[in-house]
């Protein structure tokens, strides 16, 4: 196949996300409108980020269950709000098995049509809220801890890869409460696992906040989000944890046994991440020449490409190349791309689209200093390192390194793109050029919100948690008002 | 609740089984016909399995990708026999927004009926060969090793827990080679893949063997298997990799160049085993207290439960308790049991009932004699063991013990039921009496075959691979021709 290039993020930023994930073999489209293809490279960042994250789940009391695909048309209805905002964009299953057709081919049978249509789950509140009610009856089952690894499908119009499709992978949790308090402490605590991990893990620099009441999840009392900048400016929502108050357990009719005796309404959280992170990913580390990926998340973290030209330096090459893949395979997810009849200048041009952090090149002169010679995939200049004794512990370090380095240059990125304003004027003249944040205080007003997202595009993208402090004596930038809260706007994806 | 009772499996062997499930708290009914949801401890059995075959498709080159849920309608006719296998018996569906109904309620928005129905995968084959077309092009892009984790649906009538839902999970592994020795040593490594994980990790002795043409796959040439015996003598088709030839290639028109420049289609195959493998798991091990599990497939190896009736003796007994499990936490899958206002007998026969394979009482006594009193699962006396420097050693062999004891007990009652006969009359016969596997000479012949099932409902499970050079001289057990195969015939699952 021709190599494609790709197009520089300063002439067409969309087209260049485009590229970089066709250069890194991420995703391919699919026959079926909307959905992807998760390629091995991409998926492989999926599992990173699905390693990591239930970790850090189990690590905080949740087990993992599964509930089924399909939901009861009539579940989605019980919750007034949720069946707003997911009735509309829904797969529907009308009947369970096709049947040969006339001229060829097959059709739905209409002798198998189901009496109750199924809806293929947008999310699992409904039907995981049904099975609450039958598990809890008393204190003592209290709280319940429940996350699951599944597909979600959302029938979207307006598709992009990771970022927005019509089937995706995700992690939902949902759990149950005896009290207000312990929930929304839930709520928190995983906003701040999803922060935590974004930092630590993918390197991006995400700001934790409370959504307005527009952007708020269907059925929610509070959304609380993480919210990434793109290297455009643009903002990317990358994880939501929701207080559902206890709209579900009276959608249900989910009480349980206090202590006292009494009978009460169970409170409940939802939170969740999807494969949109590694959209995330791409979006927040990766340069015009393709993909970049923070160690921490790489399939491959090393890649060895042994050199020779002389057939008779194979042998040794490849046996000293293995002898460094087996020093250090353990502990790092190194690949040796040992493919005959290709040049190393291919190896080397593949290996940097697909973001491999480090690249060690290995020829017959390494072979002799007992060491590689080393690429970073984030620029310098090449650099060789000896294989001995620490030689484990430097290619850890230079791991580290980068992963810091990303993070660094991802915050240095994001704090130069986010404007303290006043005024909207400020804000209306800035945006054009590149977008970025804008911390501003604010009334909240979701009918002012809607005037300012027609004349300028510019949403909330949160209330960030650690800004809220700011709002003393300060009044609206658009309304002139007394600020009710400190309000990130942006474009967003 | 009320702690329900288990039928004895002498006493109704069907009932035991849902009975051993709903005491080890694995499944829950579903509001959705034929689908189940999977608890916490029952969807840990599944991650147990999940991680170690992964690990082992990745040992053997593959690696993990993921398609779309949906297949178009049309797609599922290109290949004759598959759409005849599969059409039967899927979800379809016909629109992608619901509105609101009159009176109340939601309905399938007549406005958004899509113009070809989609069919959520009963497998995969189908829209994975499509990309594979474009995909392939040159001897260079093969073998193409990829699997997915997927969930899959079968709109099936008659449902039982893991056994045969409507929705289950499952991995698919497919496969593209140059050549037909390529592909079918693929099938076969595979099927060696899936033995020696059932009898290493689930100690399950499952038959590696070859399906007869009446249960072969459709759309195979060949179709590999490994049936293990549950516990009244009835087969369990545990996994099966199917060697497709170039059947899908053609279908698809996935062809490749040669290193001699030619074009010629691609050899395939596939292969795969679901969350019927935790139903083999419960039935092959399991008894009329509850479930037993193999250690190594254990959610919770070890579980300690703290006992003190004074109060003053509560807080060393339980640093004492997370002292040891701190010990072997690194190594062992320990939970502590830690819930007040629960009387330990209480305890013991919760996690006897979900098969935890060693249960740890720590008392005052044990506090002052530094040991923990140590239970088996599977039955035997109880003993103490000290908590010294040998401590976690000991703690590992013991779970070896029960590892390897459980798969020699599966090995002796399989081979106890299993008989070699020369003549139908004597498995007609033996049948009745608890099943069993019949070992016999056979003339392969579908049409036999049938009769058979139709006379005494057994079926041939296998031609077992390590039973075909007996055959020599041998005639059919049935039809008194020469011996083609030797062949197990079972009741099944």
């Amino acid at each position: 196949m021709a190599q494609q290039g790709i197009t520089p993020r300063t002439e067409d930023y969309s087209q260049w996300y485009l590229d970089v994930i066709a250069a890194g073999e991420l995703v391919d489209k699919s026959p079926v409108r909307g959905c992807m293809v998760i390629k091995p490279h991409g998926y492989g960042i999926w599992e990173g980020i699905q390693k990591d994250l239930d970790a850090r789940f189990k690590a905080t009391g949740h087990v993992n269950a599964y509930f089924p695909l399909f939901i009861p048309e009539s579940f989605l209805s019980k919750e007034a709000d949720h069946v707003e905002g997911f009735a509309k964009e829904c797969a529907v299953v009308t009947h369970h098995r096709l049947r040969s057709k006339e001229g060829g081919g097959v059709e739905p049978d209409p002798a198998a049509k189901l009496e109750e249509p199924l809806v293929v789950r947008p999310t699992s509140e409904t039907i995981i809220w049904h099975m609450y009610g039958k598990w809890i009856n008393s204190h003592r089952d209290l709280p319940l801890l429940i996350n699951q690894w599944a597909n979600v499908v959302r029938w979207e119009m307006r598709t992009r890869p990771f970022l927005r499709t019509a089937e995706f992978l995700w992690q939902e949790g949902h759990t149950a409460h005896a009290t207000e308090d312990e929930a929304t402490e839930e709520a928190l605590r995983m906003l701040g696992v999803y922060r935590d991990f974004a930092w630590e893990t993918l390197a991006v620099p995400v700001i934790p906040g409370m959504k307005s009441s527009t952007e708020r999840f269907a059925g929610a009392e509070e959304t609380y989000t993480i919210e990434a900048m793109m290297q455009n400016g643009w903002a990317l929502q990358a994880g939501t944890s929701h207080f559902l108050g206890q709209n579900f357990a009276r959608a249900f009719d989910v009480t349980f046994q206090t202590s006292e005796g009494t009978l009460e309404h169970v409170w409940a959280t939802s939170w969740g991440v999807s494969t949109r992170l590694v959209g995330a990913v791409i979006m927040a580390h990766s340069d015009d020449t393709g993909l970049v990926l923070p160690p921490k998340i790489a399939p491959i973290q090393v890649v060895l490409v042994p050199i020779w030209r002389k057939e008779e330096d194979q042998e040794r090459v490849m046996a000293f190349a293995k002898k460094v893949q087996d020093l250090i395979g353990c502990h790092v997810r190194v690949h040796l791309d040992a493919r005959e009849k290709m040049k190393p200048g291919a190896k080397y041009f593949e290996w940097e689209r697909k973001g491999v952090p480090l690249r060690f090149e290995v020829g017959p002169r390494d072979v002799d200093n007992n060491s590689v010679f080393c690429a970073k995939r984030t620029g310098d200049k090449k650099f060789g390192i000896a294989v001995d004794d620490d030689f484990l512990d430097r290619v850890l370090s230079e791991l580290d390194g980068i992963q810091s380095g990303l993070l660094e240059t991802a915050i240095a990125r994001r704090d130069a793109n986010t404007h303290e304003v006043d005024t909207y004027q400020a804000m209306k003249e800035k945006l054009p050029d590149g977008g970025g944040f804008f911390l501003v205080p604010w009334h909240d007003d979701a009918e002012k919100e809607r005037e300012i997202k027609d004349d300028c595009k510019a949403t909330i993208r949160c209330f960030p948690l650690d800004s809220q402090d700011q709002i003393e004596g300060k009044v609206c930038f658009y309304s002139g008002r007394p600020a009710t809260h400190m309000a990130i706007f942006a474009r967003a994806y």
